[in-house]
């Protein structure tokens, strides 16, 4: 294998399409460092291991001697919701742009090469365009070809309102790869349609076109929707190491293999090597282990990520609790209780309904046993630890 | 009838449309100057009698006491054809602009009262609204308003291409009415939805909507096509005089109604007198005197407008032709000639099917006599005063 072939390997591993493969070929073969860039959004950010796929993958391109341009999307943050109907999507201030850069930066230099990544703020280039200059853009771009997005298709045929301004946005968004001579831009598959009009633009403007790259949602701990903090699905990157280390412990062994392509560092062949020996008999939750430290060790160190595996093995691979399980007595009048009212009022669920709610996803244990039948009575005289989720314990004794 | 219903009706004279007639009335009862915008393109300007339509109607608005407006559009004047393909678009440098301007001034003034005209360059504002701000304004409207213009409609459904800054225009026009805070635009009938979009923005804008006063195009001399340069119909606002007045008096008894009620600052009862007059005996063509001493008045002088009578009074009503009649003398062999033949030989006609032509618009003459036939034959002996339109003569004689 050639060190391009390697190099198209890596990039390519995990991503959701790449236009056009041939094309970043060439680009490889240039033998100077290309231009990679991913744009993000100026509002507060605080990321978790989803937003980090697509900063990995930049990070890949830096480790193959490439340029990666962190582009924070600040013009459009302070123009804010134009049509005002958004009370959320507040104007930004340039001070607020700034203090949010700085949060991303302390976020994203745990993954990027500080030498090796160019900050930049589009609203440099788009505020100079000037209104003359805006619609000098908007004059490259036709109606029709806007319309074919997605989006705006679905909307204008179901007599939804498009406002005009939306169709500006792309056009911006695309200038930014002409003003940035891009040769790659990455983002989301929900980002095609705007990349391809950077592609465009860069033609009117008599330059190649970047190689698109587009890179998929990052599935959550449930392995079914897309990691979020709103479905409580997500590992923050600044959760303590104990945390991140049990909530990635929880994935099943399938998800692993994703979380594999597209949070590991690892190289392809030495994942196909792990995958390898789980096939002869590797027990998965080792190599689990090595994805939990590594990942551990990025946002934290190398101590923590022995620590927290330390710590894991200690709880749960040998079968120990954790030292300072709290101990609670349920007077019942010797009626006993219900499983879903004892760990309500054992304080490991905030109602009744929740605690149907965990035992229904399985997150329910009595002494590591896991519960499935939601209308358990707990006898007077019963005593054992009540576990919700990896890291709630009550010792409850019915009375 | 009240004054207010008086300046209505002055107002309202030969208009195509006005929205809304309530709210013209609540303005001109408000009892302060309102301020009534044109449009004009700041390409060079050189007025005929049609380009005069609106201006006089503004001049109508000046007499009322109101504030015109004379709005340059030297915005997108400046940025010229930005898709490229126009070469004949060509981006105006200011300084064009300007001079543009002077032989605006020099032309309009002969109509309008400076004083009260407010001359502006609607790059004042829109190169101020930078791209936020642009993107601000077409935040104000839907795509799917947009369309509903109807050549967008037409294209968009004929897959012919709409470039995206043709939907910045309207609204870069809609947003000078927000900024002159105008109670009246007018415009030529093809700009009745570009109108429409500044009274939707003013409100946005939290001011009352403006009423828009469409106005027709202006029939050209034929009473047939719209008056135009290209198709040699018009009457230039810098012609002399004497062409003013033979070109003015070849007009039908039908078109010079409709001249007056366009062209004329005579009050609408005025007029209606004069209709009367005719109905019971008067001479139209002394009707039509008043009307081209008028026009010629406005754009040379009184002694010009008199003279311009007295020449052509001079010339056609008493049969006199004029004193320099060229002669030629046609040899045919004894054959004879045809009519269109003898024309053109005469340099009367550039050609024997112009000379048909003219023979077919009852335009040719011999000795003051029309000509019907096409086929007629003048037979050698012939001598007589051939005569092609107003003022092409040729005394001929055949041989």
């Amino acid at each position: 294998m050639t060190d391009l072939d390697a190099a198209v390997g890596l990039i390519a591993r995990g991503t959701d399409e790449i236009t056009k493969l041939e094309e970043l070929e060439e680009r490889l073969e240039l033998g100077r460092p290309l231009r990679v860039k991913v744009g993000f959004d100026p509002s507060a950010p605080d990321l978790h291991l989803g937003h980090t796929v697509i900063i990995n993958k930049m990070r890949q391109f830096q480790d193959l001697g490439h340029t990666v341009i962190f582009l924070i999307g600040d013009f459009t943050g302070m123009i804010g919701d134009p049509t005002g109907k958004s009370a959320t999507r507040k104007a930004l201030t340039p001070e607020q742009v700034q203090e949010n850069a700085q949060t991303y930066a302390r976020q994203v230099y745990k993954i990027l090469d500080e030498e090796r990544t160019e900050v930049r703020f589009n609203s440099e280039w788009l505020n100079a365009l000037g209104s003359a200059g805006m619609i000098r853009l908007a004059a490259k771009y036709t109606v029709a070809r806007m319309l074919e997005r997605d989006d705006f298709e679905t909307r204008y045929k179901n007599n939804q309102p498009i406002a005009i301004h939306e169709f500006l946005y792309p056009l911006a968004q695309g200038y930014d790869s002409v003003e940035l001579r891009c040769d790659v831009e990455m983002g989301g598959t929900d980002q095609k349609f705007n990349l391809h009009v950077g592609r465009q633009l860069q033609q009117h403007y008599g330059q190649p076109p970047q190689v698109i790259i587009t890179l998929p949602l990052l599935e959550g701990l449930d392995g079914v929707q897309k990691m979020s903090k709103s479905l409580d699905n997500y590992v923050g990157i600044t959760e303590p190491p104990g945390e991140m280390f049990g909530k990635l412990m929880s994935i099943s062994d399938e998800l692993m293999w994703r979380y594999y392509d597209l949070l590991s560092f690892r190289g392809n062949a030495e994942i196909a090597a792990l995958k390898a020996e789980v096939a002869d008999g590797l027990n998965p939750r080792d190599v689990k282990f090595l994805l939990c430290e590594e990942i551990i060790e990025r946002f934290h160190s190398r101590e923590d990520a022995v620590a927290a595996r330390e710590e894991f093995i200690a709880r749960f691979r040998q079968g120990e609790m954790p030292e300072d399980i709290p101990e609670k007595t349920l007077e019942t009048g010797g009626d006993g209780i219900g499983i879903a009212a004892a760990l309500s009022k054992c304080g490991l669920t905030s109602s009744n309904s929740e605690a149907f709610r965990m035992i229904q996803q399985g997150g329910v244990r009595i002494d590591g046993e896991k519960v499935d039948d939601r209308t358990l009575q707990l006898p007077p005289g019963f005593s054992g630890v009540l576990q919700v989720g990896k890291r709630k314990f009550c010792k409850a004794t019915i009375k």
